[in-house]
């Protein structure tokens, strides 16, 4: 059974959405193709994609979802164990349009498909169309056998469309989500403001991930991409701990940022009341650059990528997944520090540093390009 | 894990394909969709096919493969307890191009990748590309974790290429198989022939299904498209037992290819050495001819099809899954008939039928648009 389910909400219903530090089932990825995003026909950042798929597959399984001209080669490059399964993409985003998963305490699981428009639609969208992309929440419920909520007018009870990235959003599973004003309520992003407002879009978080509070960082560190995803710049490791970006360099391009929203999330009290402890995850020493752009297609309705442009290189941008966190390496200075500070915050658990300077090329990271489905 | 297997055989590993009447795990099928082959933009197939999946869904669990062009349409038209599995298909005979399941004494189960050409290739098939329907097979096997066979010089122990549908080929489970040699043995049907001859197509069959002995029938009813595929003529329905096509009436266009088949059955040994049981089953009255063929597209690389040519409507072309008969109907007067010696056959199981008169215009019936995973 795969339904739709129309006119509750997740909350309505007795579902949340479990911290990613809480058990797995399965991570899901998306098989990237497009020569004018990635570099040299996009073969660099398929062997990227593969060693974390690898990696990821030593603590959870991992399905590929991949398209019918990439198949072949897909499944030659990838290990027997990883699952390839075919379905259309535009791009290679699963935590962006893939489903959240919302469980409840029976061992029910369902997916919240969001709608997707590719960072900002035809006002800052990244690339059009985005059809292929904003069905795939469906299509992997389906191949689960998993029901799921659609935020659109015609299934949500206060009949509102409601766009929304799963990048940009960080919860505890007890009711506490972080979240960043420059992508959700940024009136040029091209998502739900004008439409809705503030009140409207907190209401629509709380209903569809079981939340009692919000706590709002003002700015990420990708304003023209992501529009700011809270993913490369905080993410919740337990309840009422956090990790945040940090620099005390002044000079870095994310300085600023990094201050402010380490500030903020020291002075915020979660759904509970508890006050957060923060730990510290350091940035590259050295910003990253994008190289090579002459290798990536200029093609119409996608953003044109230039030499020298900067890259958003976050070691922020880690998976957790059951006992390991899978974590961006760049070749930079601070590589060991990064390594060395996901340990401190989660001890026991296995650190898999994976080289991925060429999926921060392409605009995003680990964390990015992954979703996970949790254990009921 | 879905690893291909390189170097052995089915027979060698201790793996067999099951009956049709053994137990299943799964029923798959393919959307239909092309214009070329259909009537009116398939809808009225699309139809059929739901009806069929519905019926089969009673009794074990479907999942209908769709090409991404028609998955909205698909799911919706679907009801929800059938899965929905995005997979690109050049036409919709699931029989042919996917997988035969083959499992083994320790609850294992393994598939066969036959090569498919499209019931002929550039010789004699039906349609061109038909590289889509080749990859289905490893696609399904990846889906569901199965480990796979294919039959080609790299895999094959023999070095052979094997080309085979798997509406081609009934099965005992216990050591024996029909066909025909219309099919198998035809120098012009663009499949083995005479790349390999007779005495290596037996050995293929034998090695793949693990079998001791195969039973040769002359001709099937059906020589243009599929070359006489014996699902249209007759099948095991138990150990020892067959059913076969029957009709007394000498103007009947399947009068002799029947009559042959029964006789051939009726004087047969299996591989046990047993004299085979063989049950009539009744023709249509009336011949089916093509209606409205103008509402079928014309297209390069796919044969015409023209008004009043005629169809292959045979009540022989039934599913057996678990504890039901999926049974064709054509709105013919011999119709009730066919369900009255169904039952006679099969005691015990329901009868589920159905009016597939659209998909026999579409050169097939229920068996050649399911394929079915055995249960281990």
């Amino acid at each position: 059974m795969a339904k739709r389910i129309y006119g509750s909400t997740p909350k309505q219903d007795g579902f949340r959405m479990p911290g990613e530090f809480e058990p797995q089932e399965h991570i899901f990825m998306i098989w990237p193709e497009r020569p004018d995003n990635w570099r040299q026909g996009a073969k660099p950042a398929q062997k990227a994609f593969t060693e974390v798929a690898i990696a990821i597959a030593k603590h959870t399984p991992v399905t590929m979802l991949v398209n019918n001209s990439q198949y072949a080669n897909c499944r030659a490059r990838l290990p027997e164990h990883i699952r390839v399964v075919e379905m259309s993409s535009d791009d290679s985003w699963c935590r962006d349009c893939g489903p959240t998963f919302v469980i409840n305490d029976k061992g029910e699981i369902r997916g919240v498909d969001w709608i997707f428009n590719a960072w900002g639609g035809l006002v800052d969208g990244l690339y059009f169309p985005w059809a292929n992309d904003d069905a795939m929440a469906q299509k992997i419920c389906d191949l689960q056998g998993i029901d799921s909520y659609r935020t659109d007018a015609d299934s949500c009870p206060a009949g509102l469309d409601f766009i929304l990235e799963g990048g940009s959003i960080h919860v505890d599973g007890e009711g506490t989500l972080i979240t960043t004003e420059m992508c959700l309520l940024n009136p040029d992003a091209g998502r739900n403001v004008p439409n809705l407002d503030k009140e409207q879009i907190e209401m629509m978080l709380k209903e569809y991930l079981n939340l009692e509070k919000i706590i709002w960082i003002k700015d990420g560190i990708d304003p023209y991409e992501t529009n700011g995803h809270i993913d490369d710049v905080a993410c919740y490791i337990r309840p009422g701990e956090v990790a945040c970006i940090w620099t005390e360099d002044p000079n870095h391009p994310f300085y600023e940022a990094a201050q402010a929203a380490y500030k903020t999330l020291s002075e915020a009290t979660d759904a509970k009341g508890r006050k957060l402890k923060v730990y510290k995850m350091c940035m590259t020493k050295e910003p990253c650059y994008l190289k090579d752009a002459w290798s990536i297609d200029t093609a119409t309705g996608a953003i044109p990528r230039e030499e020298g442009e900067i890259s958003i290189a976050s070691y922020m941008n880690f998976l957790i997944t059951n006992d390991a966190i899978i974590l961006p390496q760049y070749g930079d200075e601070n590589d060991a520090l990064a390594v060395q500070q996901a340990q401190e915050m989660f001890p026991g658990y296995v650190i898999e540093p994976v080289m991925t300077t060429e999926v921060a090329y392409g605009g995003g990271n680990i964390h990015c390009i992954t979703q996970q489905q949790p254990k009921v």
